[in-house]
């Protein structure tokens, strides 16, 4: 069996593709970061969600992105906003998917794994540039020049299936696949149980993405959220 | 002034180029990491050299990198050659640079600053696949569309003004900058005091340049090291 990391955030779009990759065969090492992110309850799904869903082995590193600043996701002092705006949003987290997917690369040439699966998704995150097509196949480019297997001829695919689906799309395969959602985590401003706020756009997509897919919403919300 | 963010090691490569980007009037932001290495005293080092050589600001971020393994550099297990080998050396840190180059640009990106500047050299480290000129090529093309100032049509460039020097070169070009090399070290295995062993690769290359450079090799060796 075939060696795969899986960035696991502990949200919708990591779990679906932590199932996929099982489908695919692959032996799964699941990678998550605990990088000063305001909600260190999504550390926990992902936890739960590597458990359900297969992996092999989950691992959470400490990196310090927090301490660099930058994003309403990392920097208390920067508010998450309840609207969308224009443009890049203030919960990019500069720079991010580049270095989680620069972990995942080490680790991947230390496991000797023939691929990276992640759940960059570029239809609900437009705004960021780090989630679109074209910079994912520069990654590539860029990781099989960095790595050993890349100069050996067997490089490291970096695979993203949810890249060109919508959240519902997203939905339907994972229910297809088993998914229980209501483990995971995606609200920008989850309380200490993990329920989500309601309102951040984090939970807005997910609440649509349900909606579109005519599946019933398992997420947990806080009391009184709407 | 533009800013720029120096990756900063405590070597002499390291050094050099911090004084390199300071001729290009650059007001330089030191970048350096605590990512499990044997030799903590390097970045002693790199703080020393951060402030004789001007840099407006120094941080260093911890990161988990030994955590994963697969290196003589950060795993215990592994014996530091005393002798060169064939092919990718022991010491090579699984995508290390790509690693440090990601969190790189993310400060850069928080900093909006133009620039990155590295140490990477591909004459000593030809074993090495991302210290090889395609390498940083292709880290650019990703880096330009990873990021807000790239999409934005003014990206951050990847400086790596030592990749086609010899280690001679590196030192000539440091002695004319007013580099003092005593404040860096490079030895893989050097003692608390930051004293080098003489006999690693990193140490056997070092002397060699200070000899093809013909200066004087002012490296505070350990006791009975030769």
């Amino acid at each position: 069996m075939s060696r795969s990391v899986i960035l696991l955030s502990g949200g919708m779009d990591s779990a679906t593709v932590l199932a996929i990759a099982r489908t695919h065969g692959a032996d799964c090492f699941a990678l998550s970061f605990d990088y000063g992110q305001r909600h260190g309850v999504e550390l926990e799904a992902a936890r739960v969600v590597a458990g359900a869903l297969g992996a092999t082995e989950h691992r959470v590193l400490k990196i310090d992105l927090g301490a660099l600043g930058g994003s309403a996701l990392t920097d208390t002092d920067i508010d998450v906003p309840e609207q969308p705006g224009e443009g890049i949003p203030v919960t990019y987290v500069p720079a991010r998917n580049t270095v989680f997917l620069s972990f995942a690369l080490a680790w991947a040439e230390i496991l000797d794994a023939g691929a990276i699966y992640a759940g960059v998704n570029a239809v609900d995150y437009s705004g960021y540039p780090d989630c679109r097509p074209e910079y994912i196949e520069a990654y590539q480019v860029m990781a099989n020049l960095a790595t050993r297997r890349g100069t050996e001829g067997s490089p490291i695919a970096i695979r993203t299936p949810l890249i060109e689906l919508t959240k519902a799309d997203i939905i339907l395969r994972g229910k297809e696949l088993g998914v229980d959602y209501s483990m995971t985590v995606s609200c920008y401003q989850a309380d200490e149980q993990g329920r989500a706020c309601g309102r951040c756009d984090a939970c807005r997509l997910r609440r649509a993405g349900f909606e579109a897919a005519g599946v019933e919403d398992s997420t947990h919300y806080q009391p009184g959220s709407t």
